[in-house]
């Protein structure tokens, strides 16, 4: 399967461009929109997000990842290969533009990661949708199996390399108003408070445990600390946005 | 087929995630997004939404539907089998919380419901996605014939059982502000008026047949009663939210 | 594969309804959302969109486009099929209502146009989603290779064959706020300017060459003139709507 993750925006004809591009180029090859509201012109949010969804893309699949403010400069086009450390699992990919965007996979994927430039060109490339002409035709080309003309590169050549594997500030914010964290709630104890603006939220284990309009910190279902209000918006009522610093506070 | 009905919003990676893990679980079964913007929170409203689109869900297909403000509690976890009454066609399931989102189609479904309660859980369950680490799988499952662990529940031990078959209320607004009541529209007259606030809305076979900006009520292509305004918000012209109560006038 | 071109929204159960009724008719078949905001109750705009897009569907492919004020009314259903000059590709199809909406590709597709008003009529039929009930099994069935019952029309009887082949006014506005007008860049230098309201705008490659802020036209990917600013919303900016005119001044 391909799974697109951009930040094309829910509306228009991009997304739709490409899935009927790999319809085109990697026939019976299913293809699945993960999320087109991954956060705009900001690639390194982006990874952080990425990095958090890495571990539900299923052996084998291809993830198709344009968040790509650079698009028509020289940035570097790239793909990233996972295996896991036993070799037991079919691999996985990432395509997208070297701008840091695949950088936190490549550098925290638990599985031995292998970075490549991409060579290969299209017959035809827009200045403007490199998701649609060239990395869709690349996804569709490694999900299928056929060969794309690429050198290999160091993990360390990327840009985003030196970015570290947590970040604490908001990455993402939900429809709802709920915002991600790029921390690990691994990282955190249930007494631990975190620190936002003027504000400093206790942790609560569900939406529903807490009474309505109050705000709390949570493990997210991706493994992040995650900021909400029980049928509220987090992001309204704190005044997030994507990038607001979070700090852990003693407990 | 599996179709999803959600409250989870148009953007965000939850449908995405879901839909992976049913091409990871049910290769080769299409996954369609029948809507993401059911009422949010609202599992009643939903239901009376969910009842008027069954009759479009084909035969053989899994409708995973998730508006869950109590995932994380102890609410339970159910899928809801239909027939038609001659076993003709193949059976249909829907897969999801016991909250009463699933409760009017068992109630009214033209053909028999047989309910039970989901005993099998996954390697990991998280707090607040159940319906990509729970409900996906079994949908999954139930699509491509494998077992799930369950046990046979009866329809009136179903949270929401005692619901009416209709819902005199405005149940969804879409996009243009149209907003669908919980009334079939079988049961009204074309010289029925419908009270809505401080408004009486007389009957239109179609938009095409009303001045822009007239306020009307129609038979939609649900069956269902709905109220809408030619080129023109209902809901904003109105004031209408989901619940606000309708009530059918002579003609 | 299947595409869809709709002025639904994305919100909403439209969409997932047409999507249920062709993998219901046409197993197998790829259904792909091309886009849901097309410019809303506005077939002109949107068949300059359509047009436009044209060129991205492959070989094969069916085009299921719904812009459809007029549903209801005594309005013609069409398809027409295209076919390259050498005749060495697969035919494509576009399905939809005769308002002029498919009016701009069947005059201006580089191939042999074909156009067949549809006589064919499902079993039941809706007032107001002849998307549903008509269009998509029309679609699935030119997919499949099953015949529609038709008659030929001739291009020249079609609503909107007497529009030219360009049209100098914004055709659509996306998520971000660029606006695409119906203008070939093909036919434009980049000396010329763009007036728009009190506006003149010089021509840019990329985003990544003008400041934050700047407005500019471009040559978008899909060949048209496309009015944007880094990082911002031209729409909001220089005020432009669907339908605002455009016009080209010397270098």
């Amino acid at each position: 399967m391909i799974l697109t993750f951009t930040d094309f925006g829910v509306s228009g004809p991009y997304v739709g461009q490409m899935a009927a591009v790999i319809a085109r180029d990697a026939p019976g090859v299913p293809v699945i929109d993960l999320m087109a509201d991954a956060p705009a012109f900001d690639p390194q949010a982006s990874a952080y997000l990425l990095a958090a969804l890495w571990p539900q893309v299923p052996a084998g699949a291809v993830c198709l990842a344009v968040v790509d403010p650079g698009v028509g400069t020289a940035r570097r086009a790239i793909y990233v290969e996972t295996r896991d450390s036993q070799g037991a699992a079919a691999p996985r990919w990432l395509v997208g533009p070297d701008n840091g965007l695949l950088a936190v996979v490549a550098a925290t994927a638990a599985e031995a990661a292998e970075v490549h430039e991409i060579l290969w060109r299209p017959p035809a490339l827009s200045a403007s949708f490199h998701g649609r002409d060239l990395f869709a035709p690349v996804a569709a080309r490694l999900a299928t199996g056929r060969p794309v003309e690429a050198r290999p590169l160091a993990c360390t050549d990327l840009v985003g390399a030196d970015w570290p594997a947590s970040r604490a500030a908001v990455i993402y914010i939900d429809g709802y108003g709920n915002a991600m964290t790029g921390l690990r709630a691994a990282g955190l104890g249930q007494g631990d408070r975190l620190a936002v603006g003027d504000f400093e939220l206790a942790f609560a284990p569900t939406f529903a445990e807490v009474p309505a309009a109050s705000a709390f910190w949570y493990a997210n279902s991706l493994g992040l600390v995650e900021i909400a209000v029980n049928r509220g918006s987090a992001a309204a009522q704190l005044g997030l946005g994507i990038g607001t610093p979070v700090r852990v506070t003693g407990g």
